[in-house]
């Protein structure tokens, strides 16, 4: 160890990636400009899920219609095979496609198309752009607005993915109007975690409207619908700005409902969709919460109930408390050594919880309760009633 | 189109990641503290390839000896299986070795293995930081200093991959005392292509030196080893620096020797090493600009004869040009929509040549010339005669 060492300037590599979210209405009408601006004259790939070509695929070929250089690929993959091979998958079409390093991948679909596609924008030549227009409620308010894409592997929940931020998010939720009710359901998930941790006035708002929208299939009350998915969106925006990388912190409040969720998923072999895993895992952090005696009785129960009147589950038969202990160790590792389970404290705020409060007896019994209160579910006690 | 759109403030996610670049000696002295310090008490994942374990594992080893929480695996892996599964394989090991989100993976070794541990530390968990030690010469000035990571598929080299950069890149000429002299000639067609494009009194020290260097294994001259090495890192961080993600420009000096070298790899299913393909450019591109009129035939000799002189080839035999000129169509899609090939206009300095300049026929005479030129390669045009 004779000659000295030398340091050299260390290398700053400052990314700077401005992602647009907009909310539009009429996507696909050939009068809205937005997706073609969006293209701007570039070679693009459209990848769909097979019910969105099978529902607007016609739509959508029309609508790009007379623009050269768009190519379109039916991506056939469901949650259970969202794998790192369907992106490598939608690497090769755009390869074949002809796209170039600016060209963009156009992922119209749900969380599982929008997560492949984005991985696979990020991984074909070390990144090309892609855009995002989620066609479901949890992709209008969750998956299709972030810039996290990850894939499962090996029974694992998204161990595999990018934090690759799209060029665009194009939001409509005109695309609801063709979504199962259950779907529906599960996209509400999402907006009740976000509005139960950061947001009691959204909270309020789903209350009072939860049975009517999910009556019409996300159409009514139309200024209702417009003003919960701004404020789901604009939430969610929010708490993902704070911290976009997840350097800074490991406590985020958005993780609320998706500590348990992914053993829940994954046992369940995605026979539970993810919003329904994210209601059980709100409803276990809740009635957790409640044991801890850091959330009240009541709050509790608005809790529970707007979940049921959502059309969610409480409880899951199989669920298996050595299940749950399981997910809750694989958690600690994505959240750099603690678990960091967010737990409410009142509608619009929460705390964290670290694993040496949680044992699997607590578990068990807040699990018992919850069956309870699930099978003694008063079907009156519906949303609409505190409106 | 009833209602009006609603744009959301822009999600800017600024990501700001310092790469440290340290040049050190004696890395795996107990006494020399770098590596350690990098590790600082988390967990680890030490992977080598084959070749270092069996000259250095047990080294290793005794410099982490009282460390827990370092673990180690060896990559069986070579160019022509570089592939996404090799990434996905040390994920998977990342997570039995319990590696959290703030767990380095530290790669010894080549290219090969510093490319499959940054696409692996890229994808797992979105993202774990990465420490790169090259032991080869081509990783010390060129794979081992950038953030880019890359896989082969379908063969097409380096078409899957990401910008991830390492924490640090720790730089230890010491190595290079076990690489075969083949490996080093590799090496040294990288340096070349620096100095050749942008470095002139680097090209000199070479054309000095290259004979001894390599017949000292890189130990003698120690200060020109350091000097070369130095100027190397120091050029290729320099050029890296003006556009570390590729979006302001697809115009790259240091692309110079990478536009053929691709389909030589791969055509030659890597019984032509990376270095080797990068010389074959390197040759075939100045014999265009040659051609072209904008280098002198002074010149271009001088370069010719220190790739040589270097231990490189000039000509592969079963070169096609065919092959040449897919390899150049599938570049453009790389280089977002043009050819910018990169040829040198003096020693130090360079200029590009789009498609629209080259043909199949110049390619063929191209080289033909070097065919000759190899052939009649004249032993006593040696380094150090310009000394």
């Amino acid at each position: 160890v004779s000659e000295p060492d030398h340091e050299f300037p260390p290398l700053r590599s400052v990314r700077d990636r401005p992602h647009r979210v907009t909310l539009t209405h009429g996507l696909l009408h050939p009068d809205n400009t937005r997706l073609r601006e969006c293209v701007r004259h570039r070679t693009a790939l459209v990848v769909t899920s097979p019910t969105v070509d099978r529902l607007y695929g016609r739509r959508i070929r029309a609508y790009f219609g007379p623009i050269p250089g768009v190519h379109y690929s039916v991506l056939h993959r469901g949650e259970a095979t969202k794998s790192i091979d369907a992106a490598v998958e939608i690497s090769e079409r755009a390869s074949a496609a002809g796209l170039c390093r600016t060209s963009p991948v156009i992922a119209f679909g749900g969380g599982v198309c929008t997560d492949i596609c984005g991985l696979a924008a990020a991984l074909h030549h070390r990144g090309i752009p892609h855009i995002k227009v989620p066609t479901t409620l949890i992709g209008l308010v969750d998956a299709g607005i972030g810039m996290k894409n990850a894939v499962n592997h090996d029974g694992r929940k998204s161990v595999l993915g990018s934090f690759h931020p799209p060029e665009h998010s194009l939001l409509d939720p005109g695309f609801l109007g063709t979504l199962p009710r259950r779907h529906l359901s599960s996209g509400l998930a999402e907006i009740i975690k976000l509005a139960v941790v950061a947001d009691g006035d959204l909270f309020d708002l789903v209350e009072a409207s939860a049975r009517a929208m999910l009556d019409s299939g996300f159409r009514a009350p139309a200024e209702v619908v417009t003003a919960v998915v701004r404020r789901s969106v604009a939430g969610m925006l929010a708490e993902l700005a704070r911290n976009p990388y997840e350097v800074t912190d490991f406590r985020r409040k958005v993780d609320f409902g998706h500590t348990f969720s992914p053993w829940l998923e994954t046992a369940s072999q995605h026979t539970v969709l993810h919003g329904e895993a994210v209601a059980l895992d709100i409803a276990l952090s809740t009635e957790l919460a409640a044991d801890l005696g850091l959330i009240t009785a009541a709050e509790r129960e608005r809790v529970l109930d707007l979940l049921r009147c959502s059309g969610l589950p409480l409880s899951w038969p199989a669920t298996s408390v050595d299940g749950l202990w399981a997910s809750l160790r694989s958690v600690v590792d994505h959240r750099n050594g603690d678990l960091h389970l967010v737990v409410p404290t009142a509608i619009g705020d929460c705390t964290f919880v670290e694993a040496r409060a949680i044992s699997p007896g607590l578990l068990r019994a807040c699990l018992d309760r919850l069956g309870r209160h699930d099978s003694t579910a008063r079907p009156d006690r519906l949303s609409g009633v505190r409106a």
